[in-house]
């Protein structure tokens, strides 16, 4: 544990406390606290923390007129004990709702606020990956050579040519499907709300129904976000309307897919499926889909890139910039 | 072994013999010689063929007028048994020169096709799963998971935003550097002659030399041609401006580099690379390159695509019609 302490003696300023450390968020919140220099003085601690130590959150962030809080549950107690000075959290993710009580916030006049779409282009780019290793096998050939030796090669599949499907288009789908266009892939895009100017300005065919999404892709990516009307969309007969040889990528989220219906679709054997999402996370490692030979699985790791991290320390710093001139950014309630 | 045969009575026509299967390439053929019915007779052999059982290929070939080479050596014994009734070779690949004795064959007026460029989508998508793989690790997590259970992720680098530097502007450098540029990277290129305005048409920089490629990349990837001009041009001075965290990637020729030269490099640990091509093929079981935990490794598998399956297939139908039409398409000589 380390502390780092900017314009500490300037105490006309407001106090900024980061009361944990995140490792992959250090670097870029270094760097992004220099801009407070004059508008706050910043208290950051660094190290990994237990996130339960509501004792620590309490302690550290003792006389802050912000909190930013980076995973750690906002309990109770932590808001009895920080509610007097506290007049503004960050948020460093997107759904705060189960970080914070927004109610009790508002109660107390606290302003809340939270970080949007820093992870499109990871996750984009994750959902690329996913489809980079579904047809070119690259990732496992190389842990091949380095473990097993030999010079087994594979049949890969070239992307160009094909036609992806992007089902959602919003921040993430419209970034994939532009990456996609710039592979020489065919793009076509279904989502609830039409888009398709939009699409069509970026090369991309906007088709009537999730069903000639599936009928028409070799690919089917998916790109919406998880809610009562999505919740279970990719059914069995969706999922039937795949064609040997076909590829379903889910970067999304797990319960977009009917329960057991995509299990059930892959084990006969004849598509592929990436995922990084998943009923249960982590994944237990019993789960049916390990031993699957036609699914590339990665841990819900999408959103864990640099790019990522410096989107984060960039919007919340923006958020409280914002905050200190009175300005709205990002406000949440 | 099967034997397919085409308009095999119409003796009126030109037969063309495709004497030897090559496993992969066996569907786009069959699809494509559809395309010379009323042109040519076709005789297709398919399933592995020993290519170095020369009396097989001289009595498949009997009576050819046209003779397509799929990876044999046409040596004199078959020169002289076919150079009767040939009057066409037709090559599926690109260096002719070392399967076909071309000077012998001009003097015989056989004429001489190839097939260009079928590989350069294939090569540019494989340096770009080179880069995924580094940049996010998708295939090594995905083995993991199938293999070992857990659930163990990976501090990811986002690709947008980084800069790529594309050394050598022909069919493959191109399509790399419009593939980086749909994907946000920056891009920047340089070649020994100069391709300015066709790079900045695409939105890719054209630096003025190599030095100045390697300091402004983040990856820097080689599709150089290997000739005296080029062989041993990447050597340590070069390397040695990669910075901390920059990438290599090279499914060109390994011949380009400096021999020992970036093995040198990637043993200092602070940057990586992917490769796909090596001093010796198959790469031996103990080049130390197996053993560097910085290195994505794949056997000189980029070329092996459906895509580039068809390209080959298609090409060579092409030439052959052209030959039959007295057209020019392809031909070496």
């Amino acid at each position: 544990m380390a502390v780092i302490e900017r314009n500490i003696e300037r105490t006309d300023l407001p106090l900024i406390v980061i009361p944990n450390g995140v490792p992959t968020l250090e670097g870029p919140f270094l760097h992004e606290i220099e801009r407070l220099d004059g508008m706050a003085r910043v208290r950051m601690f660094t190290g990994e923390t237990d996130l339960n130590d509501h004792g620590l959150f309490i302690k550290r962030s003792q006389g802050a007129d912000a909190v930013v809080v980076l995973g750690f549950h906002v309990t109770d107690d932590i808001f009895d004990a920080i509610s007097g000075t506290v007049k503004c959290m960050a948020f460093g993710g997107t759904g705060i709702a189960n970080y914070v009580n927004i109610p009790r916030a508002n109660e107390m006049g606290i302003r809340l606020c939270n970080v949007r779409h820093y992870g499109d282009q990871s996750v984009a780019e994750h959902a690329l990956a996913l489809m980079f290793e579904l047809a070119k096998r690259t990732g496992r050939m190389d842990v091949r050579m380095h473990d097993e030796g030999g010079w087994e090669g594979f049949d890969a599949i070239q992307l160009c040519g094909k036609t992806v499907g992007i089902v959602g288009f919003g921040g993430i789908g419209s970034t994939t499907a532009r990456m996609c266009t710039g592979l020489g892939m065919d793009v076509i895009e279904w989502s609830h709300r039409s888009h398709a100017d939009e699409a069509a300005a970026m090369g991309v065919r906007e088709v009537p129904t999730l069903e000639r999404l599936f009928d028409e892709a070799d690919i089917v990516s998916l790109h919406l976000a998880l809610n009562p009307q999505t919740e279970g969309i990719i059914d069995s007969a969706l999922l039937d309307r795949l064609s040997p040889g076909n590829a379903f990528i889910n970067t999304a989220r797990s319960q977009l897919v009917a329960p057991g219906a995509l299990l059930r679709r892959l084990e006969q054997g004849d598509v592929a499926a990436g995922l990084d999402v998943f009923d249960t996370e982590p994944l237990p490692d019993d789960d049916p889909l390990r031993s699957l030979p036609n699914v590339v699985l990665t841990p819900h790791n999408a959103w864990r890139t640099d790019g990522a991290s410096r989107g984060i320390a960039r919007q919340v710093v923006d958020s409280l910039i914002a905050w200190i001139k009175g300005e709205d950014y990002n406000v949440v309630s």
